[in-house]
């Protein structure tokens, strides 16, 4: 099959990759990949974070094969656990200390024909989500995380630091919930597609250094956005960490204590809320799809998707299906 | 009056400081001090932190000379606040903007014979607390924050890490709220004292390093404390940073985001919660008094509180009344 696999930072297309054999033992079954979508952390495990080598790609939507949901679109949980241990057992399994994560540790992932995965991540993705949206359903999981971690109603005032994608979709929730929000981000262009969601925007070297906010979301991919949220978060405070990046950030420690912030790692979330938020056109994700490439042009893909000021870049791996963009390049 | 004053890195002891005169405008009474304990935090502000000009001190006990409490034993709350801002009025009076700090921030503090408090500060200290004993309900009390914090029952398998004061009380609170409590630490006189309470002791080099623990709290007071914390949490688990350190810490970002850890800043507490527990005999901490100096002598006593396994040293300002233990040297 086609496959897109990094190792030692090598990016490379084969069209004579091994389609994978799903593991009955973990309840695999094999899913074939319509539609994927190019995240940052992908960019960053091109660059080598995680070690990972392999087929990349946990962005995706596509048709499982076999078991209960053959011949049924899905989208796929991409922590792969061992359902054993005590994190499983205790409600956790996310950080299953045994899991591999499809695409990122251990575990091929979607830029390819084919993928194996558990039975049990699997979601079925309802007709009303078209096939280039449903993409979507794992960022915006990872942002539906953040309600189930925080407490939020209408008295939080929220910034969030950062523009892209992940920005745009924790916007769009925590407006849902009742929150006043403000996002601060760099560039005019996605600044203003979340404008047009409602959303208000402020240029971030415009910001008020207020320290004004009770709820500050770092979704700027940046070691820096833990400082700047710092400067912004209210006494008593909450700052959620979305953004992962390999290196190091130095930090004051002494204003975390004596302000009493609260600082909140967060990951992956939850595929139903997502899934039902995209069904009920609560969460608009068309606005972000920048452009669609072809498998065989993933190169092209990623070098495009890595330029400042882009938004999301799909990759069609079913080139069959109607998409609501036309095929690039 | 006498005093102990810092300006400049420059500790000095005069006998002609001017008595404070309290200002009617912020409710401030006159307070006789009778006890004050010398503070890791007053150690830092000698060798410069925070800036702070005035006299030191804000652990102690004393004798309201006016207002409601006058004639009557006394400790106080350390914030002063303005009682208007958005803070005050939204129950954080603690992080109000405007505040001063007795002994810390612009507020001359409680190593002298006499200091001005507003009379909203104040709590009576009841007659089954030892004066010398009454010097820890400040730093009990912020102990008694972290409950106030994170939800904490006989499943949270708690590591206290640092041996000193702090972590003694840190320990006890714990255990008092059924926590499963382990203190891991350096000097093995204070594990013992902490032993001797019947809470858990590990020498912090022989600890297993297995992310075991569902709660770690920093009492280390170093500004590594905070990595050692992040190898011993378990994912989902929360730290509780109590260190408040001058210097920036080097952190990697990404474990705090991929573990989903809560990071809780946690400075001052509630203090009739700590009378409480010193009055019920909750919590022991006559056990860690090492040493009474008289003011006089606070030059040596200081110099005694930052000698490596040091405990509790306090200043008997009001020699006439008897203590626990013979006045040093």
């Amino acid at each position: 099959m086609r496959a897109v696999t990094v190792a030692d930072g090598k990016l490379a297309f084969t069209r004579d990759h091994p389609r994978p054999s799903p593991e009955a033992s973990l309840g695999e079954v094999l899913v074939r990949v319509e539609r994927a979508g190019i995240c940052d952390t992908d960019l960053q495990l091109i660059k080598g974070y995680m070690n990972f080598r392999g087929v990349l790609g946990h962005e995706f939507v596509g048709v499982a094969q076999s078991g209960s949901y053959a011949g049924r679109r899905v989208a796929a949980e991409i922590n792969c656990s061992c359902a054993r241990c005590e994190m499983c057992t205790g409600g956790l399994a996310n950080h299953c200390p045994n899991r591999t994560v499809l695409g990122i540790l251990n575990h091929d992932g979607a830029f390819a024909d084919y993928i194996a995965v558990p039975e049990r991540n699997l979601h079925v993705v309802p007709g009303e989500i078209g096939v280039d949206e449903a993409v979507f359903i794992e960022p915006l999981a990872a942002a539906c995380q953040i309600p189930r971690q925080v407490p939020l109603d209408k008295r939080t005032r929220a910034l969030v630091l950062g523009d892209g994608k992940l920005g745009n979709l924790v916007a769009q929730v925590l407006r849902n919930h009742g929150c006043q929000v403000l996002v601060a981000g760099k560039h005019p262009e996605k600044l203003r597609i979340i404008e047009r969601l409602g959303v208000g925007t402020e240029q971030i070297n415009q910001l008020r250094r207020v320290r004004n906010y009770t709820l500050v979301v770092d979704c700027t991919g940046s070691p820096t956005g833990i400082a700047t949220a710092l400067e912004l978060v209210r006494p008593r405070g909450t700052i959620v960490l979305k953004t992962t990046v390999a290196h190091a950030a130095e930090l004051q420690l002494a204003p975390i204590v004596i302000d009493e912030i609260t600082l909140v790692g967060s990951r992956c979330g939850p595929f139903p809320i997502a899934i039902e938020a995209l069904r009920a056109k609560k969460v608009e994700v068309a606005p972000l799809i920048q452009d669609i490439y072809r498998l065989t042009d993933a190169a092209q893909a990623i070098e495009a998707a890595g330029q400042p000021g882009a938004t999301k870049i799909l990759l069609a791996i079913d080139e069959s299906l109607p998409s609501i963009k036309r095929l690039k390049p």
